[in-house]
């Protein structure tokens, strides 16, 4: 036993967390819905380990300026750096590059799984966390990424959210890029000033366009006003560039650019490949109400060179604070072609998409979407005498229970009757099963109705009158307790379908 | 586009390893059934993250000396050492601990996840490998470990292993500490000795009882001859002393020991509570061929306190070799009433079960239990016009299909017809859908049987009767796509079970 004054303390790393019973459940029942969605677009799963070499990985991550930065890396034995993923792509692309002769191609996949961020953790922003992507390798067609689309709104329906309370934003990345191009952002010399547009508009939704516009140009304090928090370095256009650029990605904005940008070779092409994917969703019987094409979503990964796309939760929902709130966006993606191309010196077009599967959850939880009610608690076996005999007795009446399929436990703690009772209670236990010195000797049992019990202790007010019912308790004969419990837990689950 | 002189090597660190999509439904599908079984024993699901403080987690690895070695660490911003979790049970420990107050008690519960090993990968031996743990927390009782085993019979079988063909090993470490303690090994001076016995015994299906002697003794050269391989320190016994353990672990010893030994305190609680745990499995119907009392079972894992397990299969199996050996053991596990204690100060005992999951599936593939080829591969539906019309046409196909439940893609790839008909023979596919120009004005499309046609083209050896034949195709109404495609994979589906 250790000294008290010595002892370890139990605690976790910050944005760390443990996941409790009914979340697992929830996130199970979830990642099979999508799972089923996934597969009946033909997709396969795979998956990749959770370290790979730092350089595999790349520096991809958004609002990241120095090298690793965001990554959890450590040095392996022989000195090469190692590091904990920080998305499902990265590994994906290098699982690909190396095993790129055997694959059908295209070739499609899915996989889930924890991905880990080495930042400053907040509230909802956690070091791990999980995600549930779907890839097609191989294609420069945007049928591919009309295709995710799609398939990312079957899965949002499959969950159970109607029709009006999602929507599936595309965009393409060319269509900024050529904007850039056109104002003079274009070449390897701007890729900085670049970068930083990038994400000023990815943050449109939380600073607001005036927010967005100091970052376009000569930069933004983080508290909002001069001085307050860290400054941040704006990309330094103009006033007709920034105009430009808020024009580029107005949510439906389209019109009112000037004759360079709308004559530009990379914007036109990105205005083609949205008419292309467009016309496919719509031919395939996606309206607008499901897949919008909006200028405004650009995504923040660096990585990302064609189609993007965004799933927004338009359903309001309670947040922690009880307000209703839009919930948003659960998920994104886009065309990476560099990635695998990267490891293999040719290219390898690519396109995907990646869901945040604790998000995702948490707003279907909110919208009664993922009800794991249905997970009976188990039946719980009293033990009234401790010697082995007894003990094997009533072990074997839990044998018996679970062959027939029934959840049940033997209380294995020290406690009386009174606290055993209240322990079933707590673990929400439909039936007791008692079996006393007395009921031993005459070959019976009691079994308690814990559901029922407890509804009519409400009800009866009166502790003489209780004593007197003695409310939903049986006594049964040994070889009754699998056929009696059975009628209970039935009477019970009907009495939840009629939802009293 | 990366220059080729350039680019990144793709690569995995040693002892990482892919997962293929046949092995990932395989363990899907055997944690559903493992799942399953703890869940009717009463067990709830929870889990913790992967990355924990290194201090919680404790120095408890097998076959480490120094701190730490065999985990991967890390410092946190603030300068504490995280690692990553190469258990499932210290997290667990800290979990219960840290949220002592608000579980029920006896707690049980079951997780399974990914633990990480920071060690000398080998054939089988990975740094990366999963776990299916279930521990019951806070109960001294044996009666707690009497079900653990039992839990774990139960799950071999519903897994599909036959009685006979496995064995849960069951022994108590406190009869070989009281042997230990008996033989002048007691006392805090000589916890390293007793470790090095446990490591020893713990080797003797490996090393046999000679190379144990040695280690038990003055020590063993890892070749096996002197001065090859490393020199591992033995524990120094003298021949008395070294005998008295061969004969507490020896598979069914009991009797022998002297009288010192038998007197022992510590020694005949081991025994009593081996006594106990037998009475309670044999009572619930578990007879010796399921649940043997073992002597020779120690583990390795220096956290265990009391009762130890150990179930293995005794079916015979091809290894990597075409060999047919025994495959041995799957999982184990045992009494550890120190870990949760150490952070709280005071006793909470506490027993658990761990299930290595890759080596299991490994088994039970092998053994032809976890057949996945009812997953039936995508229906292809191939593109042979090119425009933004026709594709949208194409994909309109697939989403009729899709609607109606069937798995099916449109091929997204460039290439040309035949192409296309070899990747979705590459995929497995059952049927392609074919529907070029011609076919597009009579308002038809052709269905081709992909498994009937590569039977025919198996048995037409003749080129010209093969195409007089054009054997499993159909021409159908653009309107009878859905149905004559059920119609297809429903004859196959028949096919199947008659298992031609």
């Amino acid at each position: 036993m250790a000294d008290k004054s010595e002892k370890t303390k139990a605690r976790l790393p910050r944005g760390f967390a443990d996941r409790s019973a009914e979340d697992i459940r929830a996130v199970e029942k979830m990642m099979a819905t999508i799972r089923s969605v996934y597969e009946l677009y033909g997709f396969e799963p795979v998956d990749q380990p959770m370290i790979e070499y730092t350089d595999a990985l790349g520096k991809f991550l958004p609002d990241q300026d120095r090298p690793n930065e965001g990554v959890f890396s450590f040095q392996d034995d022989d000195d090469q750096w190692l590091s904990l993923r920080y998305d499902l792509t990265a590994p994906t692309a290098r699982f690909v590059a190396e095993n790129f002769e055997r694959l059908p191609k295209p070739y499609r996949s899915y996989r889930s799984g924890w991905v880990f961020r080495n930042e400053k953790p907040g509230p909802g922003r956690f070091r791990q966390f999980m995600q549930f992507d779907a890839d097609t390798i191989g294609t420069p067609g945007v049928a591919a990424d009309a295709e995710m689309a799609m398939m990312m709104a079957d899965v949002i329906e499959a969950l159970g959210i109607k029709r009006g309370d999602y929507v599936i934003r595309v965009n393409n990345r060319k269509v900024l890029d050529g904007v850039l191009e056109a104002i003079g952002l274009g070449g390897d010399e701007n890729a900085g000033r670049r970068l930083t547009v990038l994400r000023a508009i990815d943050k449109l939704d939380k600073l607001g366009p005036e927010g967005v516009k100091l970052l376009l140009g000569p930069g933004r304090w983080d508290g909002g006003k001069e001085g307050e928090g860290d400054f941040a370095k704006g990309a330094g256009l103009n006033d007709a560039q920034t105009e430009a650029v808020l024009l580029a990605t107005a949510r439906n904005g389209q019109a009112g650019q000037d004759s360079s940008v709308s004559a530009n070779a990379v914007y036109q092409e990105g205005v083609g490949e949205l008419a292309t994917i467009e016309a496919l969703v719509r031919a395939a019987g996606y309206g607008e109400s499901r897949i919008a094409m909006d200028r405004s979503v650009v995504r923040g990964l660096e990585y990302y060179t064609g189609p993007v796309f965004e799933a927004e939760l338009l359903a309001e929902i309670p947040n922690e604070d009880g307000q209703i709130v839009r919930f948003g966006s659960v998920g994104g993606g886009g065309r990476y072609d560099g990635l695998v191309s990267r490891f293999r010196g040719e290219p390898v077009p690519a396109t995907g998409f990646s869901i945040g599967v604790s998000r995702l959850m948490t707003a279907l939880k909110n919208l009664g979407k993922l009800d794991v009610s249905d997970v009976i608690a188990p039946v719980v076996v009293l033990v009234m005498d401790k010697d082995t005999e007894s003990l094997g007795r009533y072990q074997k009446m839990v044998a018996d229970l679970r062959a027939a399929g029934i959840r049940s436990e033997m209380y294995l703690g020290g406690a009386g009757m009174k606290a055993q009772l209240k322990y079933a209670d707590r673990r929400g236990g439909p039936v007791a099963i008692i079996q006393g010195g007395d009921e031993r000797a005459r070959g019976e049992l009691q079994i308690k109705d814990l559901i029922e019990g407890a509804r009519m202790s409400a009800e009866i007010t009166d502790n003489a009158e209780w004593r007197a019912a003695r409310p939903a308790q049986v006594t049964v004969a040994e070889g009754e307790l699998v056929a009696e419990v059975k009628k209970i837990l039935a009477a019970q689950a009907e009495e939840r379908v009629r939802g009293r």
